[in-house]
């Protein structure tokens, strides 16, 4: 496949393997994940499962309107209820992608990490994987963690490239290159995530990540910026290629895609990782195209 | 005054007050620092004193074609001299602001550390404020610190909010917005800095802080994106309004400016702060106009 290097891209490369995947949504009582569930059904990207209370589903226009044979309603109102079934006809194969609709987040993490009913295998660690279309980059960015492990330890940080490594290569880039982000190229011992680098540079070179480049501490110009990277006259591999930021802390990593959501008019994606199946769980400043990317997202992964 | 809200509006307030202030340049021998040195200079802000080999200095076009009453060449051909030499001018007060030529950052910062000749009154704190003209903000943003402290503890966040409070107010801010940031406005126990922001709104209602409005943990959509801001329902006098921003630490400092330097058209100023007078401490990677924005920034604190 040719690689995926923009939201356009992703879009059209679904629609063109057109396989519809079958996506739950947890409590779809909501206008915004309705908007966003119905684009990606009249895309031809997924069939869609709104479990949820039947009328205030069939109550939006977008949906007493839709002819669509795609969306079935499982008219179940209890927010808890609606989220168990949910979670369970993605851990029965029933569905290939969870979505959140109007759940409290503790309540379907709660539901997705549930060790007997839940969607985590053993050993599986719980982050988050995001990518950026940023409008001046010449494709597509993922990055980690902007939302679940506050201060990944070195196995979380192993496990966020792993999944990141994993993502990119299904979006067709064979070689990802990842970026471990800094303030500074200059290593500093003081600074507790340094080892943690590290240690994850020794195990690249002994192939624990397969197919791909990592390289760092560097900072946001050397791993996103040709021109100004190359001012600092510093030698990577990744000069302004980056495929893949891994983020000291989720606080860089949250700060940074906000500010270029806001400013650079980047649209941005986002999934759950570590979990079986892909698992949708955007959040309410999330407008209807992010929610809309991450489906898509999900059905590339799923 | 009326407040300065970007760069343009600095620079034109520089040039009604007309007052030049006098710089001292500490191994001024690289064509970029000399550059925005002669920008400054032929702009009316500054008087320049470059320290250093008089015949590389001389030997620039933009110094030997410069037919200005306000530059003068010291000609101390030794890197180390020539920075103890630039330390001095100012220290003794020959000099207001104290700029970083070819230096390396180590030196010039042990000159300035020296508790003997250098530019630190006892118990002051060492750090870094920046400021960012981001187009689609409606005003200059402050923040700190994306260099110098890696991880503040309390006591060094209680000086950094401190000056950048009162930069905020030499750019004509009457009460400065003070946005505390993370990755969401949700406080969590286990991450060591929250109890410093709880400690901090304690001291600030107590009047710590003077006259400005301190309010966190909330992300960057509810510091500075109004619409995105409001979406999440959280109540704050900052929503999409905030003139400072402070950081967790400096890797979320510096890859939050990186990104809109690099994609959102973002102008950068900054400089060392606890010193006794401005320093102009830019790298590498900033390009004339960021390095001429900070002398502005410096002419406007000294």
């Amino acid at each position: 496949m040719s690689q995926i290097s923009s939201f356009q891209d992703l879009k059209e490369h679904l629609q063109k393997v057109s396989s519809r995947k079958k996506m739950a949504v947890a409590n779809a009582v909501d206008a915004h994940s309705l908007e966003a569930v119905m684009m990606a059904v009249e895309s031809g990207i997924v069939e869609a499962y709104l479990v949820g209370d039947a009328a205030t589903i069939s109550n939006y226009d977008i949906i007493a309107n839709a002819s669509s044979d795609y969306v079935h309603i499982i008219d179940i109102p209890d927010v808890l209820e609606a989220t168990l079934e949910a979670v369970r006809m993605v851990r029965s194969g029933e569905c290939d992608i969870l979505m959140k609709g109007l759940v409290n987040t503790d309540v379907i993490l709660r539901a997705i990490l549930d060790k007997e009913k839940g969607l985590m295998s053993p050993g599986n660690i719980l982050t988050y994987n995001a990518a950026l279309n940023i409008p001046g980059y010449h494709k597509l960015v993922f990055f980690s963690d902007p939302a679940v492990i506050p201060a990944p330890n070195l196995e979380q940080r192993k496990a966020i490239i792993r999944y990141g490594v994993a993502a990119a290569k299904k979006f067709g880039i064979a070689q990802p290159k990842v970026a471990l982000l800094h303030a500074t190229e200059k290593p500093n011992p003081k600074i507790v995530f340094m080892q943690d680098y590290v240690d994850i540079l020794e195990s690249w070179r002994n192939g624990e990540f397969g197919d791909c480049i990592i390289d760092g501490p560097m900072d946001a110009f050397l791993a996103l910026d040709k021109e100004r990277g190359a001012i600092k006259g510093v030698e990577t591999p990744i000069l302004g290629e980056a495929d893949i930021l891994i983020f000291p802390d989720f606080q860089s990593a949250n700060c940074f895609y906000k500010g270029l959501v806001s400013f650079a008019g980047a649209g941005m994606a986002g999934l759950l990782q570590g979990t079986d199946k892909p698992v949708v769980l955007t959040s309410r400043s999330d407008d209807t195209e992010s929610k809309f990317n991450s489906i898509c997202m999900a059905s590339v992964l799923a």
